[in-house]
C-alpha cells in the first residue's frame, strides 16, 4: 500500500506517501550484543568464560581497526579476548602452528584469522587448520557443508548471518519472497544464498545469485523483493536496479576519497543511498547498517561455540 | 533468431521456423562412457583396475533395477564391480562397519550406498562414514564444501554433473544466462545451483533456485533461459512455465500408472513434454535424457577417484 507515489489533490504535485524505513544496524546489533551479554553472564556463572582469539599477520591499518572493534566488543561482553600479532614475514608453518596451539587451548572457543593475510600465506590452508568447532567465521569446509546441509550445529559466516537477523528483526518476510544477491563470494554471496533458500522462518525465499557476468543486471535486480548488494564497488547499485517498494541490504563498505573529511575518505556502500532510498521500502545505511551486525554475530558465534564445546550444562 | 514464430508470407499462416532440438542423453552418455572406457583401459595397462562398490540395504525393486544398470555399466567398461546386499533389518552399526571395510579395501575406488535406505538407518551418518576420496556420489560434507569452494578435486553429485555435461555437449552457453532451477534438494537443486554459478566455461550463470514456496512459479520459470526441473512431480512444468526459445532440462523420473503399458506404468518427467516442446529451443526427453547421464557420470567419478587415489602415474 505504500509502494507507489500518490497525487496530493491539494498541492497538485507528486510526492511519496511511503515512509522509507531505515534499517538500523546499530540498534539491532545492540540487541544482539545485549542477548550475548546475558548468555556470557550465565556461562561465567557456571564457570565458563567464552574466549575468542584473533590472529593478525602483518600490520594492515584497516585490519588493525577491525581487530580493535572486535576486542572492544569482547571486553564489553566479558568474553576473554586474545590477540596474537605476528610479523608480516611469518612463515605459513609458524602461522599454522600458532593456530594448532589455539585449537588445543581449552580457554579459547573461537579462532579468527584476520583477512587479508600476506601473499605468501595460503588462506585455504589456514582455514582448514582451524578446529571447525572453533571456526566462528564459518569458513571451514565443514561449516560450509553444514550450512548447505541445513545443519544447525555449524557456524554461519557473520555478515550473511547479520543480514538475515536484520531482516528478521524488522519483520521482513523472506518466505516466498524473491531475494536477489549481487555477488557470489564465499564470504557473503554464496552463504547468503544458502541461508535464504534454506527451509524455515527466516529462509524459504526464491533466491537469485547475480554477479559480474550477469546480463542486464538492472533488470535482474528489479525483480527483487529483497536486494542484497555485495559487490565491493562504491555506489554501484542505483535506482535503475530497484523495484518500487523493495527492501535493500547494502553489504558494501568502501572507502572513497573525500578531501573534506577528517581522514581524507568517507565510507560508502555498494548502493547509491540517496538515489535508491527514494524508491525502496527499507534500506540499510553505510555506515550503521550491516557493518555493526558482523561484529555482533561474531560475538554470537563465539558464545555458541562455547556452549557447544563445553557441553549442554554451559548456558543452555 | 529462431526464438519466435514468423509469418509465412506465402501461406498467410503462423508457423514456427524454429527446429526444436531433442537433447539426447543416450548419445551423450555413450560418449562419456566411451571416454571412461579409454581411461579404464589406460589404468588397467598401468596395473590399476578401478573398482566400484555398491551397497544395497533391503530389497526395493527400483533400487535393484538401478543397481543392475550400474553393474552393467561397470562390466562394459571393465570396472571392477562389487555388490554388497544386506538384509532390510541390518543394524546401522553393521552397515557402517561394512562401509569402513570398503574404505580400507585397496581395490575399491568408489563406494555408493543405494538410497533410500530403511527408516532405521541414518543416511547422514552413512554418508559421513564413506571415505570422501571414495565418495563418488558426492554427498559427503567434504565434497559438498569442495563444490561450493570450487575445488576441482571434489566429487560432484552425478545428476547435476550430467545436466551440466548435456548443456556443454550441446554448446548451450551458460555464461550470463539465466538458469532457473526448480527444487532445492541436496541431490540436485543445490549442487546444480553451485555448479551453474561457479566461475568458468560451463558456469558463470545467473542462477535462481525456486521451490514449493516460490510465489508465482510460472513467472519465475518464464524468466529462465535454461530451466532445470527437479521437483519430483509428474508433468508439473507446463507451457506456462516456459519462455519461447528456452532450454529445458528435465531431471524428473516419475512412474505413472498406465494400464496399456506392459509393466502397468510408464515413465514421465517433471515436465509436460508435449506442451513444453512446442515453445522451447531444446529439451531432454524422459526417458533418454538426464537418466542415462547419471550412471555415466558415476562411472566418470569412479575413474576420477581411481586416478586421484592411486597417484598421478595412474592414467594421467
Amino acid at each position: 500500500m505504500f509502494s507507489n507515489p500518490v497525487l496530493d489533490p491539494g498541492a497538485g504535485v507528486w510526492f511519496s506517501m511511503r515512509p522509507m524505513q531505515l534499517i538500523d544496524g546499530k540498534a539491532v546489533s545492540a540487541r544482539v550484543l545485549e542477548e550475548c551479554k546475558g548468555q556470557v553472564d550465565e556461562l561465567v556463572n557456571k564457570g565458563c568464560r567464552p574466549g575468542l582469539a584473533v590472529v593478525l599477520v602483518g600490520d594492515d591499518a584497516a585490519s588493525r581497526a577491525y581487530i580493535r572493534s572486535k576486542e572492544r566488543a569482547c571486553n564489553e561482553l566479558g568474553i576473554h579476548s586474545v590477540k596474537l600479532e605476528l610479523p608480516v614475514e611469518t612463515a605459513q608453518e609458524e602461522l599454522l602452528a600458532a593456530i594448532a596451539s589455539l585449537n588445543v587451548d581449552a580457554d579459547i572457543d573461537g579462532i579468527l584469522v584476520q583477512s587479508p593475510t600476506p601473499g605468501h600465506i595460503d588462506e585455504g590452508a589456514v582455514v582448514r587448520t582451524i578446529d571447525p568447532a572453533k571456526d566462528v567465521d564459518g569458513f571451514h569446509p565443514e561449516n560450509v557443508a553444514k550450512l548447505v546441509l541445513e545443519d544447525p550445529g555449524g557456524f554461519i559466516p557473520c555478515t550473511p548471518l547479520g543480514c538475515q537477523r536484520l531482516l528478521g528483526d524488522y519483520g521482513i518476510n523472506t518466505k516466498g519472497a524473491h531475494v536477489v544477491i549481487v555477488g557470489r563470494s564465499m564470504i557473503v554471496g554464496k552463504p547468503m544464498a544458502m541461508l535464504m533458500m534454506a527451509k524455515g522462518m527466516l529462509g524459504d525465499a526464491t533466491v537469485t545469485v547475480a554477479h559480474s557476468r550477469t546480463v542486464d543486471l538492472p533488470a535482474v535486480c528489479r525483480s527483487a523483493d529483497i536486494l542484497i548488494a555485495a559487490v565491493g564497488r562504491p555506489e554501484f547499485i542505483g535506482s535503475e536496479h530497484i523495484k518500487e517498494g523493495a527492501v535493500v541490504i547494502d553489504v558494501g563498505i568502501n572507502r572513497v576519497k573525500d578531501e573534506g573529511a577528517k581522514r581524507g575518505y568517507r565510507l560508502v556502500g555498494d548502493v547509491n543511498f540517496d538515489a535508491v532510498s527514494e524508491r525502496c521500502k527499507a534500506i540499510t545505511p553505510v555506515p550503521g547498517g550491516v557493518g555493526p551486525m558482523t561484529i555482533a554475530m561474531l560475538m554470537s558465534n563465539t558464545v555458541k561455540a562455547c556452549r557447544q564445546r563445553r557441553g549442554s550444562g554451559a548456558g543452555d
